[in-house]
Formats: structure tokens, sequence, C-alpha cells
């Protein structure tokens, strides 16, 4: 087991470990928060990695689509089972950058991200990590 | 089946209907978004609600826990099925406010919230929802 935080009791995940679980979840949900205002929004997207890239789409000409060009947000995933109390999170903040290059478009559409909804016009975006940072609740004693 | 948003193609949820997943979902697992410096950061948390308020508890002393004095935050949570392209979302943005008064600390500690760590010492924060809103994704044709 890794370094516990003894501040909340919960394990520290490393970076590697991270990348790994993002890695894993590639192509399943996630949330991505943005700053709206003043306010933070949170919106759950399909994702995928593009190397250490979060990838994911929005429906053009929407006002998250345009809060996307740019912004500093946070990206998260995690698996909690309430029933067995066992659970991790990642977290991963940076700049998020609207995908203009077709080639750069041309290859995230492999990558197995499904649309939500059948009218969604896709826009590509990706966040550059800043920092990944994640959580597991360890074993109860 | 409400109103379509024709922009991103999801059924737009009214307040009651978002507000009854909130009642179905508590006791289980949400996330909070803080905005800490300029950066959003999302969490998973374990919640209740208290009436129309959202409740869960942090870890005294945590710089979580400092963010959620009288912070805008965002609470979201979701039900979303990849494999048979289901899935609903509810948002609720207010103000979080840290609970003080020992008769509501009291009854929050009714409601189920279990901690997720064996060191967590409980803080109890509620958040006052100005918006409440939601998306489901509508049967595909």
């Amino acid at each position: 087991m890794g370094v516990i935080d003894h501040r909340d009791g919960l394990e520290v995940l490393d970076r590697d470990e991270c990348l790994e679980l993002l890695a894993a979840g590639s192509g399943g949900v996630g949330r991505i928060a943005i700053i709206e205002g003043l306010h933070p929004v949170i919106l759950p997207v399909n994702y995928a990695m593009d190397g250490d890239r979060v990838a994911f789409r929005t429906s053009a000409g929407t006002k998250l689509d345009a809060a996307l060009r740019d912004a500093l947000v946070a990206f998260e995933i995690d698996h909690l089972d309430d029933d067995d109390r066992i659970g991790w999170s990642v977290v991963v903040r940076g700049r998020s950058e609207a995908v203009t290059d077709e080639r750069v478009r041309d290859r995230l559409e492999t990558l197995g991200v499904r649309p939500w909804s059948d009218v969604e016009k896709s826009s590509w975006v990706t966040v550059a990590p800043e920092t990944v940072t994640g959580r597991r609740i360890p074993p109860h004693t």
C-alpha cells in the first residue's frame, strides 16, 4: 500500500497509477468541471486518453463548447462501491484546448468515444494535464 | 418525454424531476466541484438530501474543508450506462455552508451518510440550491 494522507485517511496514488487508471477507463465516462462566471459546473462526458491528454466531444455551438476554449478545467474519474467500501478517484487539472488540427481530429475519431445523443455535432476538446492526482480508500482495519 | 434541447439533443429535466433523482440517490455518491485559486477541482463525496439541501461530510482541517466555507460550488449526480446508451445527470449549483448548529449536525448524522475512511473527522457541509438542472439521454430513434 502507498502513502496514507493522515488528514483524510486516504491512500495517495502516484502519477503513474493515476495515468494507468485513466488509460484503463478510456472510452468510458468521466466528469469535467469548468468555471462559468464565478461558478463551477460539472458535466459528465465520454472520454479517451490520447497519449497523456484527456480527449472528449462537445456539441459545437453550445455554451460548454465556447467555455472549453483555453480554460482551466478539472477532469475526474472514479470507481466507488458503497456496499464494499472500496474505491478510488483520479483528478486531472489542466487547460482545455479546442482541437482544430484535422489530423488530430481524425486520430481522436478512432479512439472509441461515442457521442451521447444523435444530434451531437462533434467538436473535440483535449486537456493537457498540469497535475494528475488520485486517492484510494485503504482496506478497513 | 420532456423538452429536448436541440443544441445537444438531450432531454431537459425539470426541477421536480431533478429533486426526485437527488432524493432517490441520497446516501450514495455524488461529486462536488469547487474553485481553488483559479482552478476548478472535483471530489467524490457521499451525500444525503436534508430537505432541498445537499449535505456531505468533509475531513476537518483539510484544505477542502476550508474551501467549503461560504463558497460557490456545483454538486453533480449521474447514472450513465455506456452499454445501454441510457443515462441522466443532475447538477445543483449554490453556496456551500459549514454546519455549526449542533441540532442540524445531529439531524445530519441520522441521514445514513457514512464516512469513506476510518480517520475521517466529520465536518458537515450543506449546499442550498440556487439552480437545479438536469439532462437525460432520450431513447435513440
